[in-house]
């Protein structure tokens, strides 16, 4: 038998077809499926994946690991990529990567396949953190192979190739646009979508409703978090509660998705240099980058909340363009969590048919001080000072003027 | 008759008791009134000016070069001040303090005042940007003013003084919190704000209705850019529109007011060194952010994008701590300039409970191309090309991974 | 005949075996040989081209536009790769690129040919800059080139290959190391220079003495700014001056290079990845650098000066990686070419042995003020006013602090 | 007797009178002197203090914490104020202030005070760190205080109290500038040297000799680093060497001194928004900001190193202008400190009339591969992988060259 490859398998038609052309060619593969928080059927998978030919299949529960080392890290240094997209895909593939790559050591197996396109996003990302994981790694990457793109010219060459080998293709109508789905949010982009003028319509989305079919109904909600991290989430009209990254997590995306929120649809710039139109969801994360961001108003320094502002965009970008396991990352990283140790406190906001609204905050570790900042009142601060404060940063600024007079 | 001072005045008690104050010791007032678009009596301010004892009273129109040469230059910046405030308060005051400079200059005069107290933002701004306009202007700031100080410490005392100078005082109750207005938002701050964990009242808010009591009702909307700057405005639904900054600024405030969008509550870092909890109202502002955001998104290159990214929370503490006239400030502005040439289209929306969605996007300057982005086609991208991009991209993370498994 | 090739040649070995192996495979060829200042007999190199094939032959003359434009423009930014080196071969690849699309605009080629390796920055630099300027180019990469590598592998099969098809090898002795030259500098890499541990002898410099060989007697010189641009040097010992970029730049390096000025010895990061180590001289350059520097301290506003220092490293990483011609350098460029219009003024130096010293500098654009800056006096500054300056500065400070002490 | 202060205190003049001043206020006042390197009899001080009026003296030996925890923290970011300060002064500031704070802690004392002036910028870095150490201390300044400047206008009025008051005011000629001198430097600046134009004399410099004097003979050093710190400097001529922080300091400051190392003559921007001219001794910072700097080269991951490059102009700025202690300078030393784990290895050196030659480096850490980087050899690197690397990188370069072409 051939060489041991493991392949990254979603049970869907792509790596199933991969898959059957992977053992065809005399490999012996062995299926990865990580469990990340999709919505996914894991033993009809793995049934699958053997009756098509995998040596063994492995079904990875990262869920723990994903919410708390990737979601919750990129949550601290509130990441957004050029301005909306929260990151959900861009943070999963690299720990899908470091458990396949673990499993891949654990079977003595050097050679790793996924099953992403050549013209993506996730393709860089497997692949540099394979390459960064396991240093030397042998990659197959079908769509980026001679061969197979010579012999799979479409999804139709597929589906024959499917039916020819007696892998089943998913008898509902396929749908018009490709999507990827984690505990974080749920994508969509391709197909009908690539008309960037025209709206997607709402019967696409599964994990919020849309604010206009959400309920005519307030949610009131607290969120605390613990040097940066969210661990409490509560229901303050029902009383009930989550803790824990997971269930924290399962339980905002249930409440915020009911609610029409975390909705986003934009024209982003992919690492391969192509612009491309993406549609996102993700209500848990939104409410959750929401809260951070203000108690982090209420508990940080004003000059690092501004240099966390100004570092934000490259590290969203290194996580987007696939750079999650880097030295970079480490760089930029150990700054962002020792500016954590005091972001800590409660953050109440109302839900409510779109809208994640703060409207209070408060904590014990809070640099905000009423009788500091009241107008009000002369106490803690002697305004006579503010006269020298502003003569001093004028000085420059009138020599330039005076100059710009001449 | 004692020397010239150019007083700006806006109406209130405070700059009325400041301007008593002023002429009562000597000085021969004039009151500078700006109209940056806030609802007032300009005629009647104008009375009580000459009533209180100013020697005369100028009402400058100064809504076009506000909207026109501050606020559309912030949005070419997609200027956000630490993640949320978009700055309304911040970009007025150098327009007013530029005005008030200029009409001093006509009338000879070199000193300038203002009412702005001394532990907020708006005394750096104005005093800066007189100082950087007219270098060696000399300022009176009465509420960093030892003497003034000690005739007034606190409201009551105002009150006396003016009810003993037959100032009329404003018979309606006095409101638990200060306030600023203008034509891009309104802002509140201080008195019962300064509980950071207590949500204002709804009736607090001027601009915009609720998004729990806007109506169930969708607006359909489209906004048109050139060269990054607004040129056009339409509601579908009614095919009314608007043409030029003020006109688009008050027909967005308008619609987007009636839609409950554009709320902003946070704690945020004054220059001073507080910090301070502000809420804040701009419809129209609000909705232009996100169109010129996502026609950047269609048009803009990616690095030039992710540099702006960069450099935007650096020209929004610049505008915040009141450098709007410095060199600095020239020198990134010339590159945002150089930006937006291409930053021309038409963004649609849907404006829905304090919702602004984008539902899609246009433009003959567009850099995306549905058949280079699209996933199911091999068109105008060699996908073996990643290959090589990917792997070149490895070869440095690749050589820090052997050196960490040593 | 076959298509038409527009070839960057230099007349060496390299470029005139793909020039023959260019000419074998059926193309017409077009040899394209920029003067960017390199020592070369050009007639020679004209004649070579025709004799081993090329049907025609241009020299262009690129020594202004290379000073004016592209070296000049790198000295406005203060451009420094890694803090070390001035970027000399990578701003002449732009302008060679630029130059040999032009000529082939005029002939009507649509294909382009460079000798650079595959493993270096030249390569990137030249197709960059062709793709940029004319996009769609097809681009032939003999060092990546399957054929080509297969028939060449290594130096001793070109030169059997260049003895078998009659092209002249150099007599001389090969030289144990590779490297370019232009107007700016010398660069030296490979070879014996690939053991970063041990320094080159000094007979490898073209361009500079040693220090230690260099006499022992100080050169005085000016060098004269206007808006950031050199436009005068003068030896003030012997009275001689230059006016005007390519002439500046002539003088700089004739007297800098006498003077043992501007070697640079590093490891470097190319931009595929790897290190490598590269030694340069630039004896004007360096010269220009430091003046230019120096003429700033004393006209450029602080935070412009900060701002440019900033972003200084992200431009001299996009000239390095190739990026020249890129919406990214025209956007920051806008900003570095705004900061120049009051650096003008007259830098004073010291050149001996190695050491170029700034002893003085004078503008009449100066934001510098004996009066102000003296310690001794009270003038033009109210000392008191630092009181509030310091104060207020600290008023954040404290809060950290006292809640660290918590 | 009055409240307790403790001043610190440098047995000059100036320091002198201040003493006086506070004691005859009725101040209980100890003289802290801090030992930071400069030459000095301490013992000399000590006596003066007390017969001037001091309740007690502390002379605080800061040697080995200055190099240790402030200099070479610095080497680390590789700072470097406006390109050229080594920041001497900023550094030893922040450590005086500390052992002050520390020794008033300890007395029960809550009062500071300083002799720096009013428009410079040891003020600031004094008060700052100060009021960041023990917020809420009562600070006594007296050049900022109106009755001390009342009483003090210059120069001769000191001398004149001093002489009343028996303070023996040195014989010596006064120096016509003012100097600040520890391990790592001394600085110049004020007096003759405002006349920017005009080089100071020779016979002002302290550490070094002048390149043009220094003697004509080479000394061949090494510096060894581990994890970003020096460890061990080698004479490798004369076999000497230094280990331990405070020792290779000076070690290298006897060495670069007689070899006319580390002279700096500039106009820098102070915080107090004027311009100065200063004049700087650096001889064994600059030999090891040098050498640390190149084997970074060798052992620093690229993108970590150019993130540095952006982030260390900031850092300087903050050293300068007195924010050591600050919650933005723990935030970006996290960083910094997290990128020299590997920053480990041995630098080759030449000293030689004011120059700093690096002859080579070498390093078991070492990122750099010369096999990688050979352009000789086609091993570790498949060229044909940059063909996808261009292309990738030009796809979005060509898509704006289009729409610039149309």
């Amino acid at each position: 038998m051939g060489e041991k490859v493991v392949l990254a398998y979603s049970g869907g038609l792509d790596t199933s077809v991969i898959l059957k052309w992977l053992c065809s060619s005399g490999h012996d593969v062995t299926a990865y499926i990580a469990d990340v928080g999709q919505a996914q059927d894991f033993s009809a998978a793995r049934e699958k994946a053997l009756a098509i030919g995998a040596s063994s299949v492995f079904v990875d529960d990262l869920k723990e690991e994903f919410v708390g080392n990737y979601v919750f890290k990129a949550l601290k240094a509130n990441c957004m990529y050029e301005g909306s997209y929260l990151l959900g895909t861009s943070l999963a593939r690299p720990v899908i990567a470091k458990g396949q790559v673990e499993f891949a050591r654990k079977e003595g197996a050097n050679v790793l396949a996924h099953g992403a396109t050549g013209k993506g996003n996730d393709q860089v990302r497997f692949e540099l953190a394979y390459l960064s994981l396991m240093p030397g790694a042998e990659i197959i990457s079908p769509w980026k192979d001679a061969k197979f793109l010579e012999a799979f010219n479409g999804r139709s060459d597929m589906i024959k190739y499917a039916e020819k080998h007696g892998i089943p293709v998913q008898a509902t109508v396929q749908k018009p646009y490709s999507t990827d789905e984690n505990l974080m949010h749920t994508s969509y982009e391709s197909g009908i979508l690539e008309d960037a003028g025209a709206a997607p319509g709402n019967d696409m989305f599964v994990k919020t409703a849309s604010p206009q079919k959400a309920p005519d109904k307030e949610e009131k909600i607290s969120v605390e978090f613990k040097t940066g991290i969210p661990v409490k989430a509560a229901n303050l009209g029902s009383g009930s509660l989550a803790q824990g990254g997971v269930q924290i997590m399962e339980f905002l995306n249930s409440l915020g998705g009911a609610c029409g929120i975390g909705r986003v649809d934009m024209v982003e710039n992919r690492f391969v240099g192509i612009k491309s139109r993406g549609v996102y969801e993700s209500p848990g994360a939104a409410i959750l980058w929401k809260a951070h961001r203000d108690i982090e108003g209420l508990t940080l320094d004003r000059e690092v909340s501004h240099l966390k502002d100004t570092l934000m965009p490259k590290i969203s970008e290194l996580i987007y363009n696939g750079f999650w396991f880097s030295p970079e990352m480490d760089f930029l990283m150990s700054a962002v969590e020792q500016s954590q140790k005091h972001v800590t406190g409660e953050v109440f906001m109302t839900l409510y048919k779109g809208n994640a609204i703060v409207t209070g905050r408060k904590s014990k570790e809070a640099l905000y001080s009423p009788l500091l900042s009241s107008m009000d009142s002369h106490g803690g601060f002697n305004q006579q000072d503010s006269k020298g404060f502003i003569r001093v940063n004028a000085v420059r600024l009138q020599a330039s003027a005076k100059r710009d007079l001449q």
